[in-house]
């Protein structure tokens, strides 16, 4: 096996273990926490069919590889649960560090690519990375609205002030999908999962 | 929320169901069944980093949407063991029906992008079909290769024969890719957990 093959196939079998990082939202359906992984798939699935919600066109490859990648740095840093704001004091240095030793498991010109791909989601400026970011921001929510009184709004007390204030992105970014998070949040009130 | 994101958001919380399909083979990292969402996640991954491997260039973006979509149709169809020859019987008919079904919870023009290119991969014909294929095929000898005595090879007496017969896309794809999953092969039989 040459070099390349072999730094590509080291990275592949170290993606892997972001099948074991756990999440603090369960998925509703298979009734168990998320792993980080499939987030990240279904946030892909996201990015394809509300590409239309960004208010400027977005190059859907590079949204897709946004996705794919935003949270693999989590294969070192962990999950740093959303309301945890002890545990966001260092998350931006853990999380550099581990882009650092992921992406340099891959051959120079790859690892230069991705982590650059990484580091515009992680600015978040491009017209990619605001709608990326903000689907990364609605997707726990649509997975807490279904999960009722199993969700980790009601497991840790979260009001919904908090969860308003936290994702002002997905407002920033698109009128439909901030009256769709408000709803969802307006339901969990009245349901009563998440305080008011 | 109007006519279209609703069908969205629809198709969106339907895809929640794939984490819940278990496939037979390990996640080496996580010691348990992998689920389709991601395995799905994980084979666009390497989709992305492997796309040098196909012998004619191809587009990213739907090699991406094809390793994203090709298994949603398990929601409805369930997960068919590779090595299940009356699993297989029927599977064509069964996938489809799901296709009509999931691909048909979105807008008209989505469903049918949607479906055209799943329909695509199944085909098999294009560049970016052959590519997603074959790493369809390659990702799960990667998973057994790492999980040794746990492995669905051992678990359920396959044989080397078995598993070069099946994965010849891969052989058709790439000759440095083909030598890979061979490697893997004899090195399963020569730790005993796969057949010779």
């Amino acid at each position: 096996m040459d070099t390349r093959l072999r730094q590509q196939i080291a990275f592949i079998l170290e993606m892997d273990r972001l099948k074991a990082v756990l999440r603090q939202n369960l998925t509703p359906s298979a009734q168990r926490r998320e792993n980080t992984a499939e987030h990240s798939w279904h946030l892909a699935i996201m990015g394809l069919v509300l590409e239309d919600q960004s208010p400027t066109p977005v190059d859907r490859a590079k949204v897709l590889c946004m996705l794919l990648l935003h949270d693999v740095v989590e294969i070192d840093a962990g999950d740093t649960f959303a309301y945890d704001d002890s545990g966001h004091a260092d998350k931006i240095e853990r999380e550099k560090q581990a882009a650092d030793r992921l992406f340099g498991l891959l051959p120079k010109d790859q690892a230069h690519e991705l982590r650059t791909i990484w580091d515009e989601f992680e600015a978040g400026k491009s017209p990619e990375a605001r709608l990326a970011r903000a689907l990364d921001r609605l997707q726990p929510i649509l997975m807490n609205h279904r999960s009722g009184a199993m969700s980790s709004w009601a497991k840790h007390g979260i009001s919904k002030g908090q969860v308003l204030s936290r994702n002002r992105e997905v407002e920033a970014l698109s009128p439909a999908l901030w009256a769709l998070l408000t709803k969802c949040c307006n339901d969990a009130v009245a349901e009563g999962f998440l305080k008011p």
